[in-house]
């Protein structure tokens, strides 16, 4: 089928840090070419970085179309999940990145999802003080953590608190990788595709709404398109506002509330994407509040819903410590609470005067009750 | 007298990011002033980080200044010494400033040496993705390292390993706090006054030879121009290259040895202007066997020897690890050993042909015999 042959290709707009993402089937065993093509340095080494889920499929295949390229490429695998973001996974990969004997003309190489984009991103930000960086996502969720330059670790206190801005050389993204992702990660990733239509693409929402099956089924049309139409916005938004200095931050529509729940679960208990599903309830729900149509709330859980993506609060999860976590988030400013509120669907603002009250109310309605949904 | 009462100003021209540095008697009090001049935010909380040595001292100051202005200011102390300049201690920063609720528009202060200004501004930029920074220099040797915005932590294989360009919004630097130097942190300070004229500024080195006794009495009218002439010499390097792509490098003088010294002594027996003291005479060897006038190595030894610098390598440093120490330095790149060689006193060319065999003979040469120096 053509689909799956097309290679799908995007600019991130950026001046002389612009650079592509490609999106098709089959394109790890192109890597090498890809490394070559794009000017990577061949003399220096290369360190690929991964977690243990990802490793035994694909690292094999990124090695061996890169050595065949003429790269020297070591691997550092960490253990999968979130809990990998920290400072000391961070300590360890630059001990791998000195062993192989790194240089500054060097690429670190991310293959995994937004965990392992991150991790890496960072380490790659701050080796010898930046080296080359490529993003190899291989989840769905990652069509967003690879795009856009933001690389972070976590600190026991707050999440994503430690971090830089660091741009990759290219994104690589081969729909063939997600074939493995369990339902629970394609549910997860999905929340952010369909977050980028509604912060910019109305029609994209819709779209989703009727493909929602042919996604879940990783149909790869329906796959490549979307996730095609999520980078596109995302490119969109990063090259108006690299730094997040305004535009950007409409990119955290759910994600105060939703870094709040992930915190409180401990990191372990809500995916990313879940916890941001549960948080753009929430600010539909607050856009309600501002008095904007209560049906940019009730659409945005429909859909959530659709997908298999939860909408409320689990129980047990305290309020207090909830808005305790909100306080550490870098959305909280001069004392004020600032979100992200749809003002319909396909678009929002960002209010920086929302009260505290408010919020708290809102968390409180969404909490699921123990036993119902 | 005029000169202790003089404010020099220079600039970094870096485009948008350009950046003032005061000289002066008597600054510390002023910070508030000159805080609120530079337009720094006076509603987000700012954190001062300083040192054991530091605090007690000039600490207070600085904050009642800060205060008196508008600022709140919460203070976060870690040892003296290379050692803090560690992941370790980075995290507990990081925790600092989420304890004292910085924001994204919120400034870390540098009160301190190199190793503060290093650390704290690793901190500043990497908190939240980066937030502003001040340097208030404390040291002599930190003319050199709080200007130009590399800022770094040290790993247990390499130094300054894990680090960024961060710019300061300015730096601030009270000839009053030299008062309290020790001794031999005077001498390790003035190696890099020193190394900037060998760099650029065959003057400045005749005059650092005149005026040695003066600069080791900490005459404030002496000291007061010979860190004038320092930090120009750095602004005017680092503004024609930012990023260290090519010139920045020569910066870098005497560093590959000297680097290797201090690890080799762990961080702790020799301080970084001893080490490099050794390791610019050791280049000026090299730049003989390149066929340079032996005077160049005459001429520096002399000149340490004047000020009360080592010029041999102590007695017991093994030159194999040495020489191992080298290879992790980020000079060392794909396989070729990269030096800065001086090729009169005043200019240096940085040469990637430099045979290791020829370095592993100097070391052997600069080695002290037991009992001699
Ligand atoms: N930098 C950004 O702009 C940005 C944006 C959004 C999210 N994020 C970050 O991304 C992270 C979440 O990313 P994620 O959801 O991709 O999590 P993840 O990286 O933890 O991946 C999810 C799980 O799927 C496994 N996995 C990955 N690829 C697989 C594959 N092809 N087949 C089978 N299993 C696979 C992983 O091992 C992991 O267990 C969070 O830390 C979040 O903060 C960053
Ligand atoms: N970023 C750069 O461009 C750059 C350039 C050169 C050096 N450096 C770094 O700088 C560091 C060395 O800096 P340093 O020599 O200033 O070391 P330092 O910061 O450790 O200070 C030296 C000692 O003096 C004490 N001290 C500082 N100010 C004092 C004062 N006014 N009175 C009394 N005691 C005081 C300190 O507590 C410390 O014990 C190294 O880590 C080196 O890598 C960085
Ligand atoms: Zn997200
Ligand atoms: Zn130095």
């Amino acid at each position: 089928m053509a689909g799956e042959r097309e290679i799908r290709e995007l600019t991130v707009d950026l001046g002389e840090r612009s650079y592509p993402i490609y999106i098709g089937a089959g394109l790890l065993e192109r890597a090498g070419a890809l490394f070559a093509q794009r000017g990577l340095p061949v003399k220096s080494p290369l360190l690929l970085v991964t977690d243990a889920s990802v490793a035994d499929r694909y690292a094999g295949i990124v090695e061996s179309s890169l050595r065949a390229a003429g790269y020297a490429v070591s691997r550092a695998v960490v253990p999968s999940g979130e809990s990998s973001k920290s400072l000391g996974r961070f300590d360890d990969l630059i001990t791998a990145a000195l062993e192989a004997g790194l240089d500054r003309r060097s690429t670190v190489i991310a293959l995994g999802g937004g965990v392992v984009g991150d991790l890496a991103g960072f380490v790659a930000a701050t080796y010898m003080r930046g080296v080359r960086f490529v993003q190899i996502p291989t989840t769905i969720l990652a069509h967003d953590s690879s795009v856009g330059g933001k690389v972070a670790v976590n600190h026991r206190l707050a999440k994503n608190i430690i971090g830089a801005f660091h741009q990759p050389e290219f994104v690589l993204y081969d729909l063939n990788t997600l074939t493995s992702l369990p339902a629970r990660e394609v549910k997860s990733g999905l929340a952010e595709v369909v977050k980028h239509g509604l912060i910019w693409d109305a029609a994209f929402v819709e779209w989703c709404d009727s493909n929602a099956q042919r996604l879940l089924a990783l149909d790869p049309d329906a796959l490549g398109y979307a996730l095609y139409e999520g980078c596109k916005v995302k490119a969109a938004v990063v090259s108006r506002d690299e730094r997040e200095n305004d535009l950007r931050a409409i990119l955290n529509l759910g994600h105060t509330i939703g870094h709040a729940l992930e915190a409180v679960g401990r990191y372990g208990e809500l995916l990313h994407g879940e916890a941001i599903a549960i948080g753009m309830v929430g600010s539909a729900r607050l856009a309600a509040r501002f008095g904007y149509a209560g049906e940019i709330a009730e659409t945005t859980e429909r859909l959530f819903r659709k997908i298999g993506l939860p909408v409320r609060i689990p129980a047990g999860y305290d309020t207090e410590a909830i808005m305790k976590a909100m306080l550490h988030d870098k959305k909280f400013m001069e004392g004020q609470m600032v979100f992200v509120v749809p003002t319909a669907i396909g678009t929002v603002e960002i209010r920086s005067d929302v009260p505290a009250a408010w919020v708290r109310e809102i968390v409180e309605g969404l909490k699921e009750e123990a036993g119902v949904r």
